[in-house]
């Protein structure tokens, strides 16, 4: 079943402790295609503008992603971004952010989009991911991210969106900054009550847990020894997990769910290890399972015979 | 097989969002040794003054804590602490410090106590932790918990105590500290280097990882929807784990390791669920072992069928 991502498509430009990319294909919904598209038919829609070229179409081919809803705007600049990491990799410090095409971006989904089974709504304002959600009338689920910034001039709407919506995944300190309420699994119930039934915590260097009706699931992430560029973490982690859940049958099942963590887990801590979307890129799904594998051990409260 | 564990016995007043208590008992042995009972032979070290009374001395008791080797002090006052947390409950607050008998303590082990077979140094002055390992000449393990304070005044001397124990539980912020090194997988290491063969790094609400030679394994927090004073958890966790560990044969294989992690994450998550000493006082092992299976439940990548 197919997986539709709207979000940026961007340049980046990072630096962190351990090396610098002046110019790298990034943006939201690029590393989220990337790592969905491990598991599922994905398409992404977004604007970039007359840099981007073969070589960056190539990136997302090369990975099976459907480009034809990425709308090239004449005489533009794709989005560009400019950040740098301290020793504290969970911190993002911005640099420098030129909008480019993506301050007009008025979301055209093309046919074969709006009837796509599954749909992610990447970081972006909330009533643009309003209005690609109800451009999607038949969708089985409808995913979406946000941040701080929305939550704080905008809330009401995303609020709205959010009740659109069937699953939401924000960091710990958004979801309880969205709802006021410092305790986690209360801040979860509340945005449950808005109508999602699935809320995913990410948690940085701490994992993710996962609240729904049925109880609370978390994972630990992948202990790394080298974190080279955690830019994309959080949306390569979305896409493992909403990309596994569109080629599941019955996708809110707990044990669907706790998988699909597991794969958005495995997929984050590939994309952290390297610059951009340079690991992700020529990750394979051997690689992929091998890593699951770990995870499982590595979580087992019972240790698995050796 | 007995546990002894040298460390302060407290007064404690709290002012949490929930509620407050101006005085009750308290300190790290004190938590420490109600955790650990539930699962060995525990007597506590450390000093008390005449305020310290049948009250505070029956609660242990009840838990058949042996306080033969607690030194009450003539003419002296038990250390107390005043502290509060704000909606953060991650971090305290410290209003008042008076250390009282606490400020002279050189401790003296009796004979049981310096042949007990497993040891536990809680977060006192390092030269002092090293004084009480070498009066222990047989023990099986030992192991010790410290600060940043120490950290920071003291670090050779906590590197040479370090070097003398099996297992360190530290806050993952001083494992950081104590190594210089910003990855926690090679602080760990380090910390490894310096003798120990176990590392567990305690991460506040995220829960706890344990690091050996063999591998990684991490436990998020009970998911709480009301913890009510954190004061003592980090203590109520080692209890757990280390009184897990004494109970068996083989204390460093991997699987007694997660165990012992899980029931240190059991007993810490009934700590903060009331204040001081008030739930872990009247826990049974019944409810210990049903929030064990909880855990097992929590945790498990293939959910258990229902």
């Amino acid at each position: 079943m197919s997986l539709v991502v709207v979000g940026s498509i961007a340049f980046d430009a990072v630096r962190t402790p351990f090396g610098e990319r002046e110019r790298m294909l990034g943006g939201s919904a690029v590393h989220f295609s990337l790592a969905a598209s491990f598991f599922t038919d994905v398409r992404v829609v977004g604007p970039v503008g007359e840099d981007f070229g073969e070589e960056e179409y190539a990136v997302l081919h090369a990975r099976g992603v459907n480009t034809e809803d990425i709308e090239r705007v004449e005489g533009g600049r794709t989005f560009f971004w400019k950040g740098h990491y301290d020793y504290d990799l969970n911190t993002a410090h911005t640099d420098d952010t030129q909008l480019n095409v993506f301050g007009e971006f008025q979301p055209k989904l093309s046919e074969q989009s709006r009837s796509a089974e599954n749909l992610f709504l990447a970081n972006i304002q909330p009533d643009l991911q309003r209005e690609v959600r109800e451009q999607c009338t038949d969708t089985r689920f409808a995913g979406l991210d946000s941040m701080n910034l929305w939550i704080d001039i905008a809330r009401d709407s995303l609020k709205r969106t959010i009740s659109q919506v069937d699953l939401v995944l924000l960091n710990d300190a958004e979801i309880r900054m969205l709802t006021e309420q410092p305790n986690l699994v209360r801040a979860a119930r509340e945005v449950m009550a808005m109508g999602p039934r699935v809320v995913v915590a990410k948690r940085g260097e701490y994992g993710a847990a996962l609240i729904t009706a049925d109880g609370f699931f978390a994972l630990p992430a992948f202990p790394l020894e080298t974190v080279m560029d955690p830019t994309g973490a959080g949306d390569s982690f979305a896409g493992g997990f909403l990309g596994y859940l569109s080629a599941q049958e019955d996708w809110c099942d707990d044990a669907s769910l706790r998988r699909a963590m597991t794969y958005g887990s495995v997929i984050a801590s590939f994309n952290v290890q390297e610059f951009g979307t340079e690991r992700v890129s020529r990750l394979t799904r051997e690689e992929i399972e091998e890593r699951f594998e770990h995870f499982r051990r590595m979580t087992a409260l019972e240790a698995a015979p050796a």
